[in-house]
């Protein structure tokens, strides 16, 4: 990890440098040679007797070496190009940053403006311009082959070399292929299954694509509060999550300098972001949601969309009918989105405007292909308010606008809830994929209890595996601060990681025919005690090194054929593996099993022997061990 | 907390005094009113609105402030008078302690004795003497009725006082009763789904039970290795892993010491431990499973029986066919005891003495009532390995050694797996049901997942809750160091901590009829904004507060209606509120839903004026809020 401080290039600093023993890689789709998508490649160890192992990389840039980093400026705009030659679209004088953009903030407290300006684009009338109008019209963007590769790629390399087959598993009606073609994204995004949050000004873009026949996403929210936290603070927070594997990022400021912060985020960001436009709006009315109206969220859509903002959490599903079936909740509203709209739906006692103004909103957002993340304002902020009435009314009206917006050619993924026990999940995933036609669901966790608060990432990894696995496309992340704080940096890379896990052992337990491939890499270092290799094919190789490291920290330890956990002399894998030192040594190799016995027999006097002197060579006296330990 | 530290009287110095806003009290079960169960109750705040709330207490006297605790001394040993008044027992002179039982330590290196020493019990023969012999005969036993009022307590008390039904579930053919009575634990124990470890020398023990009618409970591992650690500190975290919430701890001390490490943590423990004796069977030879015999390993039996171990893991299902059925494995055989008697099978070519000595292993456990812990050595060690035929030919075995120890009148439960991907879980736990006719089933996790090492409380702990809820009866820890290290006292509470987690969302998704309670208490406590109680009543409040004192810590926050995360204008709980604050301005609180309109429409004036007002007062500039925030 490598901490860039030049105050002229990298203000704001972040964090640069590969992660331990491991290169960035590229990969040349044939459809599109000219294409290069990353992929990280975790180097073994000499004498691993196996090949390096690649792997999905969202890290962008910053893990490149070969790249000068600067903040100032921004990544590079590569796929603007994109965009351009398929034509459709125009470049015109973006909407002016007015005062209130930025919580009308005072000139001393307000943050630096990023420095470069980059003229919108927007779609032309009468032209495709979402990746959904392009799939259905049967057209494979250069987004479509990124991701396919993307997808595919560590899975066809590692499946020329497996042995095993593929890999069983319970997809709950999933249709994970082994091979992942343009054909299939292109197909998958035209039914609406699956989406690409690629704004057409998010030229920084590293495409992904999110849908439950594709490896399960993760989503780390960032973003200041009024009370606490900075825009240099949240532009390293995003390059941080996403060093460790956040697919998506959520900029979730409110406060002044929302939209300088938003600025920053995006023109360093090789990730989709996404947004909840009523924070915005809500600032820009003085906080007060009963002062909101149509125009001046309007305004605030149009103003992300020039930004680049890839997707939008709308709440339009929270419906003046729906308010009083909270109102037996323990917990009530617990959305921020939802909430504030409940209050303007009762306030003005008219339906909301989200909802009566959605066929507009899909207009915008489509000029753009800003896609949909129709928000669950009314989620179950509590075990006992899980899978309520006030729930499942507005997830029917969330499939509702799934196909206003699908009509009108947006890309559409559905949030989902929360905090739900364990036994009240699948129900969730189950009624989703009905009512909203399969698109991609996008949970908050869930959260199987609520009594662990400090612990909430662990609460919700329990939830987020298991709605993983049943077929959720995008899992959100929860941090060990949730209800509790502002994330700082150490909980959003405790956030990710646990959220990888739920990730990968959902991928794991649907069959994903490459996922497994990674666990046995990891599994057979082990078992080699390939300690470095262990760790460096781990989700997080500082923490285990680290841990490995509090007891055992010499240089000559990470070649032990033991840990401080058994000591040498009660180590498993290294009996067993003098178990199978001796099994090689029979005469014929295949003659195990029933037939062991004979062989065995024939064999006793050599075993024998070899078992006497492993006795006295290998399994040591404990405490002398314990000196040669320290003497290593 | 409060660490003793009077160096005469406490050394080893443990941590003693409540929980936060916690005191120890005592019920006393209508069948036997002098025997005091205890509790401990979560004092909620004044204001509340609602009472105190009892939860189980596995924390034994430590903290309890009446209580002096002397390390020296063990605590007090009320239960031997159950175990006389019953009879069919005799005081002996046990077996003298040998140098080998430390491993032939030397003065030098020798830990400190435990200073008491208690003549040990044993049953006379024709005598019942297990709780299982009890059980059949239709007796009900002291520490039956004890467990009953432990498991009921806070579920009569709550119900009693809640209003809403009992709770939903799915519990997979489990049969949790509303309440439990002692005729209830006699009754589950008669039929062997459920066990109450307790040896007759083991006095110091609160009793507890377990099985999948039963609140779902977890182990704590704690024990020294040849590499690290000392008595001290054994015992320390023995008392630390109770504080949090261990049902059970198994001592896996290895190296020197190991006895009287061992009698240490006995006098001590009000909580049942369990040990693995080949582990100190390995010791008295020098390490060289080649050199174990069934005469050794029955010695050592003996030995622990004397000292009160409530437990044993016994490996009899490794089986010298069973071997080669690992040889294809990626991790071969990882439990330390599977792979010591693997390799004594294949150096004798014999079968193992724990398989054929079975029956003797029976009479001398029964004779104190130590109960069976069947292990499993064969378990999966990685992804790859998991359900493949050594585990369950090995599980098959078990099934047969669990009907020979119950006929010899002994305990049993069931070890196991280990790592095991998501949707591989359930039928672990369907097969070990019907292999081992309902024996309560005791796991290591799962591990859902190998490639996070430093984060496998969290990988084990999604299999953990899962095959909890799928009915496993007790949940054996992993740590944040499992595979890199010895677990320290962080290490210890994170595990228990996380493991408590996934207990109790397996008995919420079950259905158990009182656990909700608890989460609908610390829901309310938030919504409410009652900070200090919303800490308390979660599994661990100093790290709930310390989170949140990070950015708001005066004592004025703890009433503050925000928190950092979303800050005072984002809060959707506050919003709520004021949304229900107007809602009870209504002339008829019951008249909303469907006829809401109506009566808003009548109340707009009204309402329009709540909240302008609120608009002023309550949504205040956010800059202001931080700077009145830095005030409080």
């Amino acid at each position: 990890m490598n901490i860039r401080s030049n105050p002229e290039k990298t203000i704001p600093a972040v964090t640069t440098g590969p992660l331990p023993s491991s290169r960035k890689i590229f990969a040349s789709p044939e459809a599109a040679p000219d294409v290069g998508v990353p992929l990280r490649e975790i180097i073994l160890s000499e004498g691993a007797g196996e090949p390096n192992l690649p792997v999905y990389d969202t890290s962008g840039p910053y893990t490149d070496p070969s790249v000068t980093i600067d903040v100032n400026a921004g990544l590079s705009r590569n796929r603007k190009a994109w965009v351009l030659e398929r034509g459709g679209v125009e470049e015109y004088d973006g909407r002016a940053i007015k005062p209130e953009d930025n919580g009308g903030v005072s000139a001393e407290k307000a943050a630096r403006a990023f420095s470069a300006y980059h003229q919108p684009l927007r779609g032309l009338d009468g032209h495709k311009i979402t990746q959904l109008e392009f799939a259905r019209a049967g057209i494979i963007t250069k987004e479509m082959i990124y991701v396919a590769e993307r997808e595919n790629l560590g899975r066809k390399q590692q499946l020329e070399r497996a042995e095993q087959a593929l890999a069983d598993g319970e997809s709950f009606g999933a249709a994970v292929p082994a091979f992942i073609t343009p054909e299939f994204v292109r197909s998958e995004i035209a039914r609406g299954r699956a989406i690409i949050p690629s704004n057409i000004n998010h030229s920084e873009l590293e495409p992904m694509i999110i849908g439950r026949n594709f490896l399960t996403k993760i989503n780390a929210n960032i973003g200041n509060s009024a009370v606490t936290s900075s825009v240099e603070e949240e532009v390293e927070k995003m390059v941080w999550a996403i060093r460790w594997g956040a697919d998506t990022v959520m900029d979730l400021s409110t406060g002044r300098n929302i939209h300088t912060t938003r600025e920053w985020i995006l023109r360093n960001s090789p990730v989709p972001i996404g947004t909840v436009p009523i924070y915005q709006a809500l600032e820009k009315c003085n906080g007060d949601p009963v002062q909101l109206t149509w125009e001046l969220y309007k305004d605030t859509l149009i103003e992300q969309c020039e930004q680049g903002v890839d997707y939008f959490t709308i709440h339009a599903g929270v419906r003046l009918q729906y308010i009083h079936l909270t109102a037996g909740r323990v917990t009530g509203i617990v959305s921020r989105g939802g909430s504030i709209m409940a209050k303007w739906c009762l306030a003005h006692h008219k339906e909301s405007f989200l909802y009566t103004h959605f066929d507009e909103i899909c207009d915008i957002m489509r000029k753009y292909d800003v896609s949909f993340s129709l928000g669950d304002g009314l989620r179950p902020g509590s075990i006992a308010d899980a899978n309520d009435r006030a729930q499942f009314a507005e997830l029917e009206t969330l499939g509702e606008l799934t196909k206003i917006a699908w009509d009108k050619g947006c890309q559409v993924m559905i949030e989902g809830p929360g905090h739900v026990p364990m036994h009240k999940i699948k129900i969730n995933m189950d009624k989703q994929l009905k009512e909203c036609g399969e698109a991609p669901f996008y949970t908050l966790g869930p959260l199987t209890t609520d009594i662990a608060p400090g612990y909430d990432h662990i609460t919700s990894g329990i939830g987020a595996a298991m709605i993983g696995w049943f077929g959720c496309a995008m899992l959100c992340y929860v941090t060990p601060k949730e209800h509790l704080g502002l994330p700082d940096r150490n909980d959003v890379k405790t956030g990710v990681i646990t959220y990888k896990i739920a990730a990968h052992a959902a991928d794991l337990a649907k069959g994903h025919p490459a996922a497994q491939l990674r666990d046995d890499a990891l599994s057979r270092a082990r078992f080699d005690f390939r300690w470095t290799d262990q760790f460096n094919l781990g989700l997080d190789p500082d923490t285990a090194k680290s841990f490995h490291d509090e007891t055992l920290p010499k240089e000559a330890h990470k070649v032990a054929h033991f840990c401080s956990m058994c000591g040498p002399k009660f180590c498993s894998m290294k009996i067993t593996q003098d178990v199978r030192d001796y099994a090689a040594t029979l005469n014929d190799p295949n003659n195990v099993g029933m037939s062991m016995a004979g062989t065995i027999e024939d064999g006793m006097a050599k075993m024998s022997e070899k078992f006497k002197e492993m006795g006295s060579n290998v399994y040591l006296d404990a405490e002398k061990v314990k000196e040669s330990n320290r003497a290593l």
